[in-house]
């Protein structure tokens, strides 16, 4: 069974610290506490992890297996990192990206996501709720991967 | 206490009907029949429209009160409506902009949102679970703000 | 003798209720009342109409005569309906487009009429004052036609 | 046995009417009888419609079956409804974009179709023969499914 | 009291004299006696010059008062003067900017107005009936403030 | 009394080997003699070349007489050619631009005619039939003018 | 008998003084002599100006009569006045645009000339014999002019 | 001592018989016939010649000596044609680009120019004036080159 | 057995005596002869040829057989050939660009090949070495093909 | 021993008037003291001019010698004033551009400087304190050449 | 009492060994050392750092704290680093961005900062004494800041 | 005796898991054994580094000497890193590009390469043979390079 994960992208460490009206005050560690436990609820590990370093973040992609899920917030690599476009290409890993602001609402630069054509969808303007609304659906995705996986098993 | 409303745009009515590779095969009644369900289920009513009328769809924008909630699929005028994008901002209704595929990963013109520069947030790619994840989002928007209306209330 | 019709386009049945900051807080009746209370008085009568649909704008104006005269806000469709462009190039009618706020000093996609090569001239930016003075050409347009007409059938 | 239909786009209700350099001086009514006598003498009815609404040519398309044909003069729709091209994308119906005039050798807005990429063909510039030759077309291309229809029909 | 200056860019000294068919026969001295009369019916002081000079009609500006207000025909300067527009912006008096002819129905390059930004707002295409309308709505705006003020005086 | 000509550009004699998928796989000499025959059924001679070279297309065009006609598939010169552009216009034969695919649903670059301004109108993604029908009208127009200019000479 | 005009624009006073790689080491005065004696020789009068002031060198062109010829090298202004565009326009002087340097093998902001499109034509590159070929022509010219005139005159 | 060669590219046979508002009406035999008189007069052998395949223009080009001058008007080439501007680089022979009519006053496509960076100068919009200028700037050019070499010769 | 052909475009003939610090200043002989030898010593007929003429390159690539490999340098018309692009497509012949020099480390419009996307690949800037790696590859890729294929044949 | 010349461009008169919230609210008298004492303080002639005429700062650039040091604040024609650009590079001054605001953060068409490429160096954003850290900088650079060129004379 | 930072980004351990002729040949070790014993002349503490990595200057930048003040070379990520943008903007650290060599004046992609919109100011073009110029800067901000705090306190 | 270093870019380490139709299925293992063996023929080391860290590569190639060869494939790097480009023009080591894929026959992005610029050459489309043929071509530089050397050593 694979595991759930959410990477946090570059300045993302700065939740709750930086520019609250545009970023909410909750920090990173209250939303990854209630990430897990969202997960944990739903009988689902879930594991978050924060960098500033692209190559380590593709690192940590490109060492995923496709069973896994993820939750990406590229941060300001959304706007030119090709590099992660292609590693989620190559890992085939199931992947959502989020945005805590509405990017199509701010400055020019912002408003077009070179990964986004690699991923299954976006959520993008809700706050901290776009990483809760994009576990929900990524409980969902793997609830239904894992029992037909299991029902296949045990038809066979 | 406030309405949720689901708008569907321009072709929507086809859905089910349409491509299916790119826009699944339920149909919009049964879309629609799911999600007044789970409005039902948390207490709140959901009214769903379609139209292919830009000019219905306005009349219908600009008659909510701000205490509604709309879960927009604007279809194609995603990519021309100012006009929508104008009456979205006129009459200050929470907004979330979902989109069934994944804009970003199809073709040119269908990359850029004119309308989601009003709105809160976006969701895209999911199928038809990006309204769903929208109306639990909605659903949790409207109790907060019920809540605190009604408490407001007790405490005068 | 023809008539001065004004012709208010998407959105601007919220006049004064939406953003008054911008498009200040006289109601649409008000102004209509107003405009058309200068037209009695000049001996000329003014016939005011909204709506939000495209199609129901380009019906009226294509069933105009080239003795009318037309005031236009095309709201957000001054933005990108080439319809518009086309059917005031059709009838032939004098129009003059009017903007309550200033469009060039606005958000980007604003500053572009793809209507106004299809009109007289234009007044923007001076609130609903827009209306009034292309009200005031009108009249005289329309008195300068009337009483040449007059002239020449008295020559006759 | 399918129809052929002819949608006549915005402002084409001024055919013979408006701008006769560009668009000849033959009425829309004059056409659409010279369109149906011809279907009949082919032994195919031949509808044809007008209509300044959009959202009404798309409510029309969307009811079209796939063993219909579709002849469209989009007019101006031609260079911003996205949504008239995901229409004809999502029925299926075999259309051919009609032009009286070049579109290429006028005004730089006109010479993009949006529409193009979703029709079999485009006959642009050579007034109402345009529509003649799509018919032409059309009913070969109509003659042939339902020969081959019923030839299948028989052999079964 | 503040005075009523109509400045005149660079080459409306032709006015009258250059292509009549685009900027009508009527010379500059005409249109500014006209001016002066109209000011002077409603008594208010109107001042009019041109220069060719756009550092004189800097200085010009900048030497107004905020109790002033500008009519400004910039000529050629409306499609590259940034200067203009700081100097406008820099004095806070009310301007309007006019345009003789439609520019938004001409040569590609003058349908961009740099100065545009800083204005209240732009009556253009109505021959030297644009300036009328301009000075109309001066008057009012001078009259309005001149009114409060002198009620204010005599309140306190 | 003009001739007819059918002039098809570079890489176009290897109609039928080609991409049968795109452009079909009845070859060049089947099409060539399937033109000639419909002329010679309405008496009109019609004469078809093909070449690679941009400068014999161009010999051959400006060696045309006013009273012919012209069909031409530009092939990919379609896309570059000013040389045949200033070509047609200088020899003002009535042409018609034929394409065998729908130029403007494929690659970016298919998607813009330079030569379509000099051109009568274009025919383009019906197959072969593409040139019947720009060979159905040739015919009528010189027909038409023919006869017309038989009348002509008998009336004087 | 008009007279021949040479306008110097900006900065080309500092002829042969500046960056003579690019402009030569002949001074302006040189120049202003060699092309007054070959006026002089050929029976007609060369006056030649220079100015770093744009609204000078208006003032100077709008005071000219349709008699005369302009030669003009309107300097670092070629690329950006469109109010030097405008005067010659209005003023109707047969001009030749001249440059000393090939602007269209410069730096990319030279390549595009704003004034050349009310010029009759343009020199560029030849050093300072760029202005002699202008001149050659200015005589021919106005002796064509001057004699057409003078046998009209002698004709009456 | 190398020679004078006017290459006169695509279309330009047409002289005096395509659209002789722009072009004027001297027919190419014409203004050859004067290039070489004043070829000869001058002491110099000019060749002219006229193609309409770029290959060959290449061809004639790659074969000159630097000794040689050129004067070409390249046509509809002017535009597109890079190969040109390789081919006059890469032989080193002065070259002047000369146009008929005035390239920057027509349609959009006409005002750039792919080859002026690799020619000395370029004169346009003069009519065939344009070619006799170049000529005699050639003269001069040649001359000095001759003249200098010869008194070299005999200095030694 | 297939052939390997090397086909030099336009201006190639020039190598060795134009521009020899771009382009080096070995002969398009010698470099001919070289592969040619090459070939020789692995058993595999190498064929050059050089032109300045589109249509010829086109005739050239339209005769050969999917069997063949070739080495193409484009010269200027891999900015601009759209031709090229369609030809190679169409015969399907594996196909390498070589550029002499690092095409993208020049001029602007040299770093665009809209030929690329019809090749294998691409080889550039390492000189006519660019050729010998190519046509390295070429032997490889035949030897392959044609031992394969030689198999193949001894096993039926 | 040359002069360090402090150049203001247009609108800078209005230091300390305009916009205090941008460019603070000391005056151009109080800046000039305030660089003139501390030219005094290096043994350094410091003068200040200010201008709103292009024409006149041009005059007084070229009028320079290249012993001199210009601090060049340009205003609004940083953006567009090709000739000072021209005029810079003419003249050869070492010249610093400075703004008070940071250009780069503000509306879209002050963040491109066409002036930046003639100068050494440019300092913005920082107040008043710009125009003193140029200051600083020229005063190190003549005292270099001073003394350079007092040493080179004492040498000799 | 804060500190002052020098960050130097990608490739500034280079300096003095790569390109000269555009950095200099000091070395980054000489220039450190000036800076801080500048730093300590005035009594503050500065501290150098470089680094090749983005992510650990991001680190570096949001582990300051908004007492300090940070110099900022960023090399070539100043032409597309948004993260470094919302780093700086995240730490609300005032920060000025320093450039060797004139950014303005050299390749394409040099000519644009994206970082420059987080910054308080920037110098560009002085070679090394780009960063003294900031240094004085940053000392006079830090004592400006640290006297009104050492006041406040003991005002307390 | 420079070494010869092949630097896989970001991604790179997925080579033969990842998307086996595009990139081949030899896994990045193999590839370098394959090269370090063809150096090892030929008497010179080769060493193969793999790091999805640009900070990582750029330390890397910035340790380079002279004397050595690059091999670079810059994986997505090649779209967006200028630092590459720096660090590749400040060490001046000899550096081919190369691509596995055809860069220029893909996803729009990826046919621009900001780094081609500092390197000799590029080699791309022809898969992991495009290594081989780099580094047959860096294996004749270096043997060249170091036979000249040796030759150099023993004649002094």
């Amino acid at each position: 069974m694979g595991k759930i994960y959410v990477f946090h992208g570059v300045n993302l460490h700065l939740l709750g610290l930086r520019e609250p009206d545009i970023y909410g005050n909750k920090s990173l560690a209250d939303l990854n506490a209630r990430l897990i436990a969202m997960g944990e609820e739903n009988g689902f590990p879930v594991e978050c992890r924060q960098t500033n370093h692209e190559g380590e973040i593709i690192d940590w992609i490109t060492e995923l297996s496709p069973q896994d899920f993820l939750i990406l917030n590229p941060g300001a690599w959304t706007h030119s990192s090709y590099a992660l476009y292609d590693a989620i290409k190559g890992v085939k890993v199931p992947t959502i990206e989020v945005h805590i602001s509405n990017i199509y609402a701010r400055e020019g630069f912002r408003s077009h996501s070179v990964i986004a054509g690699a991923c299954l969808g976006q959520i993008s303007g809700l706050g901290t709720d776009s990483y809760l609304l994009a576990l929900a659906y990524a409980l969902e995705f793997q609830k239904y991967r894992y029992n037909e996986g299991a029902k296949h098993a045990e038809d066979n």
